[in-house]
Parts: C-alpha cells; structure tokens; sequence
C-alpha cells in the first residue's frame, strides 16, 4: 500500500490530499475533504483529530451513510471480491478470509439478525481482535439498545480510521495504537537467562485449533531479539507459547529422566488490552516452572 | 477376565491349577506345570518368583520358544483377530489397535527389521508404555546386540507375566506393579486450596494428538477424590493436565480481564517411571501459576 | 501434672471427682461439683460440654466471681508466685514469665486500665497466643462493650479448661484443640523431595527478636519426621523457618556461586487459626524458591 | 575529595599531573609521574592502563615497596589515625572502622600471621567486600604460596587504583567497576506491577546482625527509582530485602488473616559478582511468594 511523507500531504493540491485520505473513512472522501484546509497538520495526532471532529460534526444522516458504507464481516461482498482493499486486509488479519461453512453461516446469521435490529452493519476494528474475539463481541453487541450501538460504531469507525492512517503516513509520531507480546526465560537450574531456547507462538481458538503465529530462539539475556508482537494492536484473543525446554536442557548437558519430565511447556493466556503490553516470562528447571502476567 | 483366590489355586489338582494360570506366560503352560508342585504359595510374589525360576532353569530352546510365542505388536495377527485374550486388551491399553495406516506401516516396518535381525518378535510390557514410548523403545532395541535383547525379552516377558498375575489372582499381596498420577491445586488468590476446579487428563502424543483420559473436580482439600491413574503402572508417555481456572474465579466472583489472562490452564508432562508415583500440582492466582513435580 | 483416666474419674466418690477436677476452672471446684452427679462421661467431650452447661446455668453473679478468680496477666501475683500451677505453665508458655521492664510495665498499664473499665481482670487463653499477640488482643478488647466483654472472658474461660482437661484426663477422645505446623522441601534442580535440609523454626516478635523452638532435619520425602508444633494450639503469631540450603546442595555437590546466591533461606509468616494446620512449604533450587500457604 | 577533569590533567605540569594523581597508587606518586609524559589520554582507560603498565614494568624490588606501602586492614595505623583519606574511606566501607573488640582481635592475629608467612600486609580491594567477605578472602589467601599471593596482592593493588580513578578523574569513560542490586515486584493477586511496596535493604552478616543499607518504595512499575546500590561495586556479602506485604494489600483493601499470613517478607541473599547486576524480584500474593535470581 501507498504511504504518504505527512509534509507531502500538506504541502500537496485539496485534490490530492483527498484521494491520498479518502479511503481513511470507508468510501467516504467527504471526511478527508473536510480537513484540507486546516492543514499544516504537524503531527498524525492533529489530523487525526481534525478527521474525527469532522465526523463528530456531521449531521446524524451523513454519519449514519458513512456507518453504512461498512461491508459485512465474513459477507458476501468478502466472497465476491466486492470489498475496499483496507477491508481486505483487516478481514484477514483476523482470520475472516478462512471461514469454514459453519462459521460462515454464523457470521451470516448475525450479520442478519444485527442488521435486522439496527439498520445498519455490524462495524468492529477488527485488527484488534481474533475471529472467536470478532464473535464474542457480535452477540454482546446484538444485546444493546440502538443508541448506543451507533455510538459504538462509530467509535470503531474512529479505531479504523486511526489504524489506517498509521499505515498510510510517515510521520514524526505515531496514534499510540500499537501494543506489545513478549517473554522472558530464566533458566534457575544454572541461575541465569536461557539462551537458545526454542519459541513458538500459536494463537489458539476456543475450539482448540492452534495457529502459527511467530518462532524465535531465545538471545544470551533469555529475550527473543524482537518481541514476538510489536509495532500494532496485539489481537484480544486466545494464545499459547511454546518452549522447547528438553532440547535446551539436553543441549546443555543437564541430566534429565527419559523421557524428560517436561519436553515442551505450553503456556496459554489471553489478551485483553491489544494496546497494552502483555509481558509472559517463564521461570524454569528441568522439573518445574513459573509464569505470571509481568510487566 | 476369571480371576481366582490364591487359596484356591493352592488347593485346586495340578490339572486346574495349570488351567488357570496356563496363560501368564504366552501359550507357555509348562511354566505354571513347572511349579505346581511347589504349591501352597503364602503370597502372590511367592508364585511369581517361581514361575520366574522356572522360566530361567529352562533350557535355551525352550527359553527360545517362550519368546518366539509372542505375537508381533499391531500385527497381522491382531489385525486377523488371532491372538490370545491377554494380548488383545494389553495391546489395546497402548492404542496398538486404533493405529491409523501410516503408523501401522511404520510397526510392520520395524516387526520386520527386529524379526530379520535377531529371529524372534519385539516383545515389550505394552501395558507400561503410550504408542510413542513403544515405538522409541523399538527403534532403540533395533540397535542392541542379539545377547542384549534376547535376555531384554526374558526381562519383558516376566514383566508382562507380573501384570497378568496382579490382575488374575485375588491374593493379600500385591506386586508393586502400580503406579499413580495425582494432582493438587492450590489458590494462592484465596490462600486454600482449589475447590470444585474442573480438570482433564489427556494422553498426548509426539504428532500432538490429545487422547481424553480422565476427567475429574478437585474436592474440598483441591485434590480429586481418587488418584487420576493408580491401581496399574502409568503408562511412560506424554500427558497434558488441563485445569478451567477461569471458570472457578468466576464462579468464586474474582475480578478477571476480559477474557480473562488464564482461562483452561495446560501442563504438559512426562512419565519415565511407571511403578512410581508422579505428583503434579498447580499452584494458581487468576494471573500465575507454577508446578513442579512433586511427591 | 497428674493425669487421670476417665474412667477413674467416672468411678471415683464426688469428693475425689472434685478433687481431681476442682482447678480446670480458676478457683472455681463448684463447677466440677456440679457436674459429678451427670457421671459416667462417655467421653472427654461430654465432660466438658457439662461443665461448660454449669458454667453457663450458674447465676450473672456466680460467673463474675468465676472471672475475677483470674490473675493478672504478667501481674503482680505472678512476680511473687502466687499463681495456680495451670496458670503459671500458661503465662509461661506465651512469654510472659520473661518480660523485661519496659514490656512488664506495658502489661501493668494494660491491667489498670482494663480492671478500671470492666472491674475484672483481662482474661484470654494464652496458650493460643505469643506475647505480641496477647498485647493486640488487650489492647482491641479494652475498646470492646462491657457486655461484650464479660461474654468474651467467659468464652476465653472454656478454652482454658479445655485445654486444661487435654492435659489432665486420659480419654480416647481430644477437645479437637490441636493445631499443626508443618513444611515440606522440594528440591526442584534434582527433581525430587530434599532430603537432609536443616531447618530451623523461631517465634518472631514485632521488635524483630528470634526465639528459637524447633530444629528438624528433612527426611527423604523432603519432611521432617515430626510436624515441628503439633498436639497443642500454634500460638497466633509470627514465625520464621530457616532452611539451610547452601549447606544442602554443597552436599549434594552442586556448583554454586562463592558466595552461594543462596544460603539460609527464611520464610516469614504468621499464623492465624491456632487450631489449624499451616503447612509452609519450600520448592527451591540453588538459584530460585517459592512458598505458599500449604495444606 | 577533589576530582579532575581528564583533560586538565592532559594539560597540566608534570608535577601538577603526578600531585593530582600521586596517591592513586598508595604512597607511590612514582606511577604517575612514569606516565605523564604519555599525555594525552583520550580516555580514563588509557590512563588506567598506562600506570598499570608501568607497575608491571617495575623491578621487583619496586613492586615490593609498593605492596609494602600499604596498611593493614583495620590495623593499629588505622586506630592512630595514621591511614591515607583513601585508605580511611575504603576500609570504612567495608565497616572495618566499626569491628568489636573480638573482631579487632581476629584481624590483627590474621594481619600478624600472613605478614610472618609472606613478609607483606595483607592487601584487597576492600571496596569489593563485606566485613565477612574480607575475612573469609584473608582466610583463604594465608594457605597460599608466596608467589601467589605477590601476584593477588598487586591485581588488588591494580583493583585499588583503579577505584581510586573512577572517583578522582571526570572522565567520558567509566572503568567498568559498577555493579547493580536491582528488585523489582509483581502483584499476582492483582496482576500488575506492586505499586507503593516498602522495601528495606539490609546487609546481613554471617553473625546475623543486620545493617540497613537503603529504603525505597517501588514505583508503577513495581520497580524502586534507582537501583538499590548503582555506580559502584556491589560488595561480595549477604544481604536481605524486605518487603512490607501486608502493609501494601492492607492499603488496597485486599482482605487478608488476622494477623497476616505474610507481613514483612524478607528475602536473603548473597552477592559474588561486585561488578556485576543482581536482580531479585519478589513474584507475590498475600498466601505465596517466589524469587529467582534475575536479569
């Protein structure tokens, strides 16, 4: 995708600016429009801000259009290609691409019975979440009242809109929007961090199926060279973190029973702040281990 | 399976008393023949020592016929319903007779390579072992020399007779044949232990296939009201203790996230002793938890 | 101390029943009177659940006499020996018979005020309790009701003949006035209980004096032979365990830093439920420990 | 006392030059003024090492002289008066200016028995040590041959100076002579870092009396706003953190027992590395806590 030096967009024509911002609010350039005279824009931060008061301050029927610009989550505009490229990849990054038939037709159901109550799409951020997460949230949000469900919609519209443009301009800062999945392994058989110990990272579903989201090895101080998620919103959702905890013992000569008392320690957690920074340390010996949610 | 009083079967006519226990050993009834004469037995470990003698005072042939006697492991015969009573439920407490076709090729394979090399059939007490530590002590035992596994198979071959002996003579002695694998858990949140925790033991094997053991609630001491394996040797293999944390917090009304940090707890473990006893507890708050093997 | 059988005591004339009866209430042989014509006591239970009934039915006036049959506290009669033999093993079992000025004047104060408010004596059962935690009792109490109060120091009054008829009749019943304290060492570098840890177990005071009470070695399942209190209440209190853990891995051979990260190891922690069982456990390795309320 | 910048020194008069640095090597000004015309040092370092340099470049004669020039530690110079500011301010570091009579008496039998053994005093870099650190280091060195101990005496002397360096010169460079003791504690009871934890740092002698060293109160980051010791050796010793638990959970409400379970947790532990960092956290709820040696 096409990014934007922020002193690009505010040096460039209204027309530009417009169809360099327009997709940021779904099929709706009236929103980048509407702020191309405030510019200079000297941080992401001010445009955002400015795109939002703009879409606080339409009147009621342009905010119910914009709401209704959405597409379907997991519908049939998914199926038949009919979606904005933004769309495309935010479905996906929760898995929305990969439905079977039954979760299909959940999604299909709710779609309709929200549609149904509301008059309008089902609209959630969904790089913030999981497919089960996507879900959860949909049959809370069929319970609420309308009121406050166009508040919430719009309010995700807002989470949306503020994603995008952190993908799509370069800018001196940044909408604080992303958050952070790390470890830590500390090997207290030898008293020192564990280096070498294989990682993996699966995000795992409430049905059980587990999903490879990342692999690492452990460096000299027992942290992997990168957290294993940064830089964007960490999915509220179900994962589970794997270490190679024989391979690394055996590899360091320590004796160990046959088979070894622990081989691969899983540890399963959830996320529930995707901007916060889920810190899950194991503290380890052949013959026991310790996790807590650090900091 | 008849089982028989140990009185009984000191009183009972040689005829009978080699018709009951004529099947300890493998289509063997000579060994029981062997100690009839010996009768009467104070004890079930008095019996089993004997049988064991007269299988040692044997000449080399006979010795060689004993073992030869066996059927392969998940082989053709088990597959054409041809082998004896003991060996049927002893190859199916391993998941011998639920193998799918590659697994089962792999068996051939190695029935194969074992019986070309050393000239009789891969014997080994299946009742202590998962399919994965059958196949791992298959493939190690093809490396031995013939004199090693000739006198391997003698060493099974008493230990498959002790299993059947624990479970076919009623006697005040027991063998030491069992193991145990228990659990504990303790709330550090509450600072007692853990009641009404929901608990599931799974076999897991190597490919990472989950087999439901057990299920079971901890009581009022966070302790399930029986051991959940006892009573007969833990098979050596892989295990996976899955503990629902989150929904004995909610149901105490602990503040959780949402969803909540730990929700089903999983601690995957390894048995290398199946005579002992394996302690694994879970020490837990709603944001940590350790184990460790304990005793 | 004499002790009697209880069918001694079932059998003896009333006179020799109050005889041997007569001080399980401070000065009070009325109470044991009263209950000699109830005889035979089937247990030690119902025994004193009579005389808890007598205590109960005498006249507001008779119990007031009861209660001022108590001594002071740390009082004056203690310092010219004029107390019962039950109250003096009592005083001394707390500490009290070893206060130095500042504290011997604190109870004095306490005495004065207490007898200047309730006109009687600050009763409390002082085998429950450590000296720091007799002070928070009289000092919490001597902002209580009178009404409460009287009602208290007849309570406190049972649990002192309670634990007065424990040590005086032989039953095959207990009053249930026993707690426990207990620890447990698992060594998790080896993998197994920690046998041979030398343990030592103080009474800690809020000024930070230690008072040694017990030293146990651990035994191979990693316990000490004996709990280190048992058979009698654990006074409410603050105590410390002190493991010898440096000493215990050099022994086992173990590398270690010079010198080690860990040496004596103490554990902290007070007891609230006399009569409970507080279990302290250590799981340690050379570089690393945990503990938890046990049970 | 007074430091310099580095590069007055570069630029000052030989005999400037050797005065401001004549006592980096105790009553020796020779090893400065060996090196002022080297000048410029671009850095601490190369200073540093150019006096080492020329000590190993000296006869040993001279060496010898220079090992002699140095007191005994916590010798009769030291109770007249008679010790260089640096050497005051070292051995009072290590509380040797605080002994009782009996631990005058043990240094000076050790300071008579090696200076007979070698001919020397006995000399380390008392900045690296605790009182117990330093006698068990003389202990030890007394069983060892001549040569040997010329050799530790001039790397002490080496560790000496250059101490003595890190204070006297500013500098862009450190000497790489700072350690840490760092802690840092995480609520799993609330699942967040221990905001407003009392902490008291202690060092705790082989006798068991104890010497506050530092308090702090962790931040929200569960961590204290510096590091406990920073900037300088951490001496080799023992030493114990205390935690004031009950008084943190008390404070958010946290229903606890009467008294306590956990009150004030003390964790006890030995420092080996002086220049390395030693991070002990306290993992804790009000019925458990762990701690490992961290990073």
């Amino acid at each position: 995708m096409k990014t934007h030096p922020l002193e690009s967009l505010n040096s460039a024509s209204p027309a530009d600016f417009t169809a360099a911002l327009g997709d940021i609010y779904e099929h709706s350039p009236w929103v980048a429009e509407a702020v191309s005279a405030e510019r200079p824009f000297a941080t992401l931060a001010g445009l955002h801000e400015a795109m939002v008061r703009a879409v606080r301050a339409a009147p009621g029927d342009a905010q119910l259009v914009l709401i209704k610009a959405h597409p379907d989550l997991a519908g049939k505009a998914a199926r038949a290609g009919a979606l904005t490229p933004d769309s495309i990849s935010e479905q996906a990054s929760a898995g929305l691409d990969r439905l079977n038939a039954a979760e299909f037709a959940r999604f299909h159901e709710l779609n309709d019975a929200y549609k149904a109550k509301f008059g309008f799409p089902f609209i959630v951020a969904v790089r913030r979440h999981t497919k089960d997460s996507v879900l959860r949230q949909f049959e809370r949000r069929l319970g609420h009242s309308a009121a406050d469900e166009r508040e919430t919609a719009l309010a995700e519209i807002v989470r949306i809109a503020a994603l995008r443009l952190d993908q799509r301009v370069e800018a001196p800062d940044k909408l604080k929007l992303a958050g952070r999945l790390s470890t830590h392994v500390l090997d207290v058989h030898a008293g020192k961090p564990a280096e070498g110990v294989g990682i993996a990272l699966y995000e795992v579903s409430d049905a059980g199926d587990a999903h490879l989201l990342a692999r690492a090895i452990t460096n000299k101080d027992g942290r992997t060279d990168a957290p294993l998620i940064a830089d964007r919103p960490v999915p509220i959702g179900t994962y589970e973190l794997r270490f190679s905890v024989a391979d690394y013992y055996a590899a360091r000569a320590v004796a160990l029973s046959d088979p070894p008392f622990l081989t691969v320690v899983p540890i399963r957690f959830s996320v529930s702040e995707p901007e916060g920074h889920t810190h899950v340390p194991l503290v380890v010996s052949p013959w026991s281990y310790s996790t807590y949610r650090g900091s």
